[in-house]
């Protein structure tokens, strides 16, 4: 077990309600809108380039997800996220497809190269698409397992100078240095569209209340997993365990959060 | 109780199924479209400058938000607009945002003033973004009080020449004159993203059946106000309750809609 | 009863999950993602110009739905055809609102004129749309018999070189010479946004699964309705039908599909 407080974590997003500026994909705009707002925080969708810097000097994290990217979205992200830098307001960013395709690729890329990203999150085959070139993915779906990823993590992590977390049956979470494993999570959220870019926001409301971004990025990986493991409990079908999974996002307290974490160094 | 025949209206909505469109934000589409088809009307979304003239030519109420704009979006804005205003189609405008960005504020000013608009929703901090500088926004969040902004309502809705519905705990709907307070509604509306869109799109559907803005208003925040009491009656966290809301949409009689209506003058 | 081996083309969906692409409408990006993985495929959404033709080369079917159209998007959707008709990817059309729009008219046209199309996919009044110049599309809603579509649905399956399939209580498929009729669904459907691009999407996932597309639009258009009929025994508003669809799309086995299915020659 892990040292964090996630109990007060918790407490401090429901008390706070921090503002989390998100540029997403389509797709998941409105899943992971309700994901923040289930869990206590609050979520706001802005992209223009006339806007978004404005709106990320309100934020208290913000978070990019590629998912559907096209030049103006790019730009945008841009925008944001030197601002970001410059107030120093956490950056999460979710690779969506890299490795996938060349816009998908070389965007992560320029993304890690220009920012100071806090954490990036991804499956294996998204984070491994920019640290070696004889990895391709299938569409948004990972072909790598976790373990063999663990090295390369860890390296990744120190190259790009930021929490690199890595989703799968086994979430690895690591900052270069301390890697941590997270167990909580159940196999229905391959189900669901949007599940991994929900979970990077998850992040981003953690990230906004904590400094340590080991500790927001394994506090979120923890939390999404443990409403979707309370959400499978209930519901065996992908429709009725998506709403689900929402409703867990909102009943989980702070103390059962803090007891049902499997949060594991090493 | 204001003298409303609410059960009519919401007769016609079903028997004439207006068609609703909508320029509206990419986060709430899914869900306002499956609101206004829930409640009985027919929506259609379009917001290509190519076409948004053409599409509100068919409309019977043109509903426009503001909540993930961009330059050519807005554009598309003022032409369906200026059609509808031509054709005497009422247009329903949803402010999102508005305060929290000059680029919302700004689109918000200049719709309102280059289009005859029959109604204005937002939250407080919303609508009274244009009408004072010293009003800040949180993201999508109102922090005003729906008390405080009463006389202010009333003097905007002077100044724009059109009803102005300002949602809080209370609801307040006026004219510049009437004043018109709607007590229908839960507070677990505000733990699901797109639920004060979806009111927006509520009252486009009344206003596509009545020719008076001030019923049409009254009656939308109603009925969205009363599907959420019914949803909440059934369901006590934000995924389920969002479903609950869709099917009471579609549940509520005109008998119903009537009985438990919640309006008051003054 | 028709021929097809349904069962074996469930099966096969469910073992290799082939990845479908999609070029489609805001609307119903996030249902149309949690339709292909409920039922066992792939999706992925992408429309930028500078990757959907890489992205198509890594699909197994594209989807291409005319729902909220723009220039931009419009261009996507002929670089990713033109890639398709190269590499033998099926293309699946879906026009929605065309008839509504002479933008949605034009483009829908222009598809079938300069890709080869494997399925086409729509109501009465959008297929009709492109045969003769007196019909008329309210928004996306249906405004002609099915009946009435049969002799035309042949003739423009000719004309088009493609296979048409026109939904509405019951549903044409045609490849110029023979017609199936197809009698799976339920009156609900029409209560949820994005039933009918969902119909279009699973078929694209059994196109990417069988190189009839008589037969690829025939089983779609089966499985979905089977699905239909299966939430609405379990669900009576469009909310709850909405997720009990969803479930149904991911709990049919392929034995039940092939009992179930109701398909009839002529």
């Amino acid at each position: 077990m892990v040292e964090y407080d996630l109990k007060s974590l918790l407490q401090k997003i429901r008390d706070e309600r921090p503002l989390v500026h998100n540029i997403t994909n389509y797709v998941v705009m409105n899943f992971t809108a309700n994901t923040l707002l289930a869990m206590g925080a609050s979520p706001v969708m802005a992209h223009a380039v006339n806007e978004v810097e404005e709106m990320t000097s309100l934020a208290r994290a913000l978070v990019i997800n590629i998912g559907t990217l096209s030049n103006p979205w790019i730009e945008a992200m841009f925008l944001a996220g030197k601002k970001a830098n410059k107030l120093g307001v956490p950056i999460i960013l979710d690779p969506v497809g890299s490795g996938a395709t060349s816009l998908r690729t070389k965007t992560f890329r320029r993304l890690a190269d220009d920012l100071k990203l806090a954490i990036v999150r991804g499956n294996a085959s998204e984070i491994l698409s920019i640290s070696s070139s004889d990895v391709t993915t299938k569409g948004v779906d990972a072909v790598h397992d976790v373990e063999h990823a663990s090295a390369t993590a860890r390296n990744m992590a120190r190259q790009l100078g930021c929490v690199v977390a890595i989703t799968g049956p086994v979430d690895l979470i690591t900052d270069g240095e301390r890697v941590i494993r997270c167990k909580n999570g159940d196999t229905m959220l391959g189900r669901v569209t949007g599940t991994g870019c929900a979970a990077t926001t998850t992040i981003g409301a953690f990230a906004a209340v904590s400094r340590n971004p080991l500790e927001a990025a394994s506090a979120g990986l923890a939390y999404f997993g443990l409403a979707g493991e309370l959400a499978a409990a209930k519901a065996q079908s992908p429709g009725s365990f998506m709403i689900s999974l929402i409703d867990s996002l909102y009943d989980i307290t702070p103390e059962e959060f803090q007891k049902r974490a499997r949060l594991e160094e090493g």
